[in-house]
């Protein structure tokens, strides 16, 4: 195919549009391969079509290596099955909605699951049919908050979302399998360094969940890694639990008066000043027990308060937060729930001991207290001592005090150990590329799929969920396949394999460059001519390294000689190539 | 490629779906094509996919053929450019809105001329760069009042829309000839007998507007044609103007009583009765003159009183009507409008002439008075008086009465003459699949699409907007393409090249069956493979016959002799045919 720039529907920028943050968003936007409707929203130039396209096409080949079926829903869904999941409500402000002339609520679909659950349930009816893979590449629409940096955060983007159906967990663990391979397979193919993280597995229930993150610094993620190869998002870091101390032989705890330190800096400095330590160490926020008071507001709307013991080195991070109490909205408790229960004095709160006012007792009835995982048997601290402007030192867990559970709710900080062992973590920004999902049986079960199993006994279907941001991909190659020039794409996804420039005004050249473009047609190299007549070599140049093509074929003075110069985007070469081996170099 | 119907995702159903009305619909439900979501929307299964992905294909070739490129436009665009060209309002309930989480208002598109147009002032700026022709194949969205048939009146259609943006008229009708000539090639391609009829020439001023209606018992319009090739929508069919008659000679106009007369029916009874003509013939409604006053609301509201004689044995066609007075709502007058015009005698209503009160005068002040095509001079008509049970015999056009314009809003009928001159003309129902459209300088207008011309000066663009139903078509060619024991795909999109039956529980036959498929793989036949170990012949023949893949090859019996059945759907063959001869019959 040869596509000629003289006809073509394209118009580059000289400039950058000046207020886009995204190196890629800006490049896309030069050299015509996108334009902005609204925010969030972009229509797509020829250029930018051929792009999608190739990236869609890898996309269903490993779908289909993977062994799933391609099916297409609408984007406008009506909303009784997401009512029967509970997502109509949890999406919130983020899904769009909208009714018809008639008064029925619709919506434009963030994600599937409920659609294909229902088509399953309409035409499987037996385990015989499964494992089923199901999967579209479909328009999506999420109503961000604040989308940026163009078709990284959109409202609207290309997704493939494919689902797994399986009547038991070791299924769901081979499909999951089996689209996890095949990410993996595009992700290289597309020539994308990936890094695999567990994702909330705790909210899951142990089921399996992660992310695949493209390691980037303008990536919305952090992630924690070790050197030797754990990989995890701070959500799903799981802290490993030290080993107990011995209990026998520590001093007993002592309560003192600790006038005007509520938090933790004024607390260190007091106990500092006041009560040095025998082997000389300095106390730090690292032997302190903060006691953070959260409010939990579980899906009936039941409001509780949690007390959570995390070193006073630390804070809570509310994304862990999240994922500790999966389906509950959680905040910090207000003067208001501190009112309710004046048995939890701010700024001197600790695990209730032997001769302090304990949690559970009046006043804080109903209050749960849980620890940080590394509080374990014999670690000692200093806390709170639930009297106003007293504290107590030499607190030992295990000992003097003890909780209803354990939680992980603080910080994660580089320097932390990797919980398989595999070294310190550091910390890293993602973005996220891929998501593998154990669903489990939760849609299954709130819309009726089941399948009658080898003994004519209905079962519910165990799903997974899988998604690749098809429209994100592509920006994200374009933020990390690009010079100061403009974009250079990977061979596999490029619009074109080569872009060929007819430079001067000679016409023996342009004679030249036409017969090069018809040879190359007739190998099938997908060629973009650059055959304006009146348009000065360079810009033509310029417009063949902003645009991107990763090879660029220059028939100009030397043509006469039989010569060409042919680029190398990406290695960043320029050589001399003799005309008749040129299309050579595309077999 | 093979395609395994044991593990393909499949399920058709024995019953047609009781509550559907159309043929099309019914087949591609209970074969698994397609499957309802909401009224009139619609998921699509593996097989739909398929066939849907073939049109679409036929679709792209020919609008590169004829030099279109491709973009691509979300669903959701904001309301301001529709605002702007007046249509946020004008489509009224059959829009699909919708607010954000800022308030902001957005629609789902019911088609995309104002994107298109603002995308190409954004990269347009020179007449240099036109004429441009764009298109995209892209998901709509209509909130049908009555969506009805599956895919063949739906609420959300994949269409391709195209529009053709130029300086001049003369580019206008070059561009649009070129998108005529490629829906020609289109139909042809997917044979799909096609109508063209112009429609609305009127409303447009005069440029072009043309409906390729497919002739379908099934289908909402009704247009008009005669065997000479004349081909029109009712609403566009143009009355041929008969030649005047000699006024010299014609009896005087008489006013006679004609007391409880104001419907034709009893004036033609009453003449008849009290005024036998000389030469013996009867009277009968096509002598008479029948007056009906329609009320016209303007843009700007403006309502006022257009009174129109057409020949009394025709009706006023209110779908006539609308095209006659483009942008206005009319509708008959009700009796407040007569209360405001006294002049206006109910059912002795009639033209102004010498002896009788005049419309124009005292009580009818600021009503038109106009006239259908056929009233010309020297033809002679009973009519009212404008008093009330008097009418006036030999009232002569041309002589005693004139009018204000003419108008064509008479119903049509066959035997009616074409107006080309290509014999009587007969009325036919049609389905339209597709439109192409001159739409001038409108939309140009309302969004302020300039380029600068030769001479450096800015002008307005010229548009066309033409656009191909994929979907409405796919219903439509399973609509005409089946027999009762299911669909008869055309080959160009059938979802399959061939579908091979293998039955009986020989392993033998399997054996031979497995590698039948494989060597029409390797001829790049596509094919889809009944391998189900456990399913009756008579079941995979149904269902054979069910999909409409065009050929079967029945791989059985007489596979040991080297046999296999091929069934030719369409035409009704079953034949007996050397294995080794199979794959030569799909080269």
């Amino acid at each position: 195919m040869i596509t000629r720039l003289s006809s073509y529907f394209l118009k580059t920028l000289r400039e950058d549009p000046s207020d886009e943050e995204a190196r890629s968003h800006k490049l896309l936007l030069r050299a015509g391969y996108i334009r902005r409707q609204s925010p969030g929203v972009f229509a797509w130039l020829p250029l930018g079509l051929r792009v999608k396209a190739k990236i869609e096409q890898i996309v269903r080949e490993e779908m289909a290596a993977a062994g799933a079926h391609e099916v297409h829903f609408p984007a406008m869904l009506p909303r009784e099955p997401y009512e029967l999941t509970g997502r109509w409500e949890e999406y919130g402000d983020n899904m769009f909605r909208l009714k018809d002339r008639h008064g029925a609520d619709h919506l434009l679909a963030p994600t599937h699951e409920e659609a294909f659950t229902l088509l399953v349930k309409d035409i499987v009816s037996s385990y015989k049919e499964l494992p089923l893979q199901l999967f579209q590449i479909q328009d999506k629409y999420r109503d961000e908050a604040r989308p940026r940096a163009g078709l990284l955060r959109g409202r609207e983007f290309t997704m493939k979302d494919a689902y797994s159906f399986d009547i038991s967990d070791e299924g769901l663990d081979a499909s999951y399998q089996k689209q996890r391979d095949a990410y993996e397979r595009i992700f290289t193919r597309l020539g994308l360094e990936y890094v695999i993280v567990s994702a909330d597995a705790g909210a899951m229930g142990g089921s399996r969940s992660e992310e695949f993150l493209l390691p980037i610094a303008i990536g919305e993620d952090t992630f924690v890694r070790s050197a030797g190869g754990y990989a995890a998002n701070v959500e799903a870091y799981e802290t490993p639990v030290p080993e107990s101390l011995p209990i026998e032989g520590q001093p007993a705890a002592v309560v003192f008066d600790s006038p005007n330190t509520p938090t933790i800096d004024t607390l260190v400095t007091h106990v500092n000043a006041t009560m040095p330590r025998e082997d000389g160490r300095e106390w730090t926020a690292a032997d302190t027990l903060k006691n953070v008071v959260l409010a939990v507001t579980d899906l009936e709307g039941e409001r509780s308060l949690v007390v959570v013991g995390i070193p006073g080195d630390r804070d809570a991070d509310m994304k862990r937060v999240e994922v500790a109490f999966p389906n509950c909205e959680v905040e910090p408790a207000t003067p208001a729930d501190f009112a309710k229960h004046p048995g939890l004095v701010k700024g001197y709160i600790g695990p209730g001991f032997a001769d302090a006012p304990v949690l559970g007792l009046e006043g804080t009835s109903g209050v749960k207290y849980l620890l940080d995982p590394r509080i374990v048997p014999g670690t000692s601290w200093v806390t709170g001592a639930n009297e106003d402007e007293k504290h107590v030192a030499h607190l030992v867990a295990g000992r003097d005090f003890t909780a209803d559970g354990v939680v992980e709710i603080a910080s994660v900080r580089e320097g932390d150990p990797a919980p398989d062992g595999s070294g310190p973590i550091e910390t890293a920004r993602g973005m996220e590329i891929g998501h593998v999902f154990q669903l489990g049986r939760k849609y299954a079960e709130a819309l009726g799929l089941k399948v009658l199993d080898e003994n004519g006994k209905l079962v519910t279907v165990t799903m997974g969920s899988y998604g690749i941001g098809v429209t994100r991909i592509m920006a994200a190659l374009a933020e990390l396949n690009n010079d100061e020039r403009g974009l250079v794409w990977p061979r596999a996804i490029a619009p074109f394999d080569v872009h060929v420039v007819a430079t001067g005004k000679d016409p023996e050249v342009l004679e030249v460059a036409e017969k090069l473009v018809a040879q190359l047609a007739d190998a099938r190299v997908d060629v973009l001519f650059d055959d304006r007549p009146k348009v000065s070599p360079g810009v033509k140049f310029g417009d063949a390294e902003l645009l991107g093509v990763p090879r660029v074929v220059v028939v100009g003075r030397d043509a006469a000689e039989g010569f060409a110069e042919v680029w190398d985007r990406a290695a960043g070469t320029k050589e001399k190539v003799a005309l008749a081996e040129v299309p050579g170099l595309f077999a």
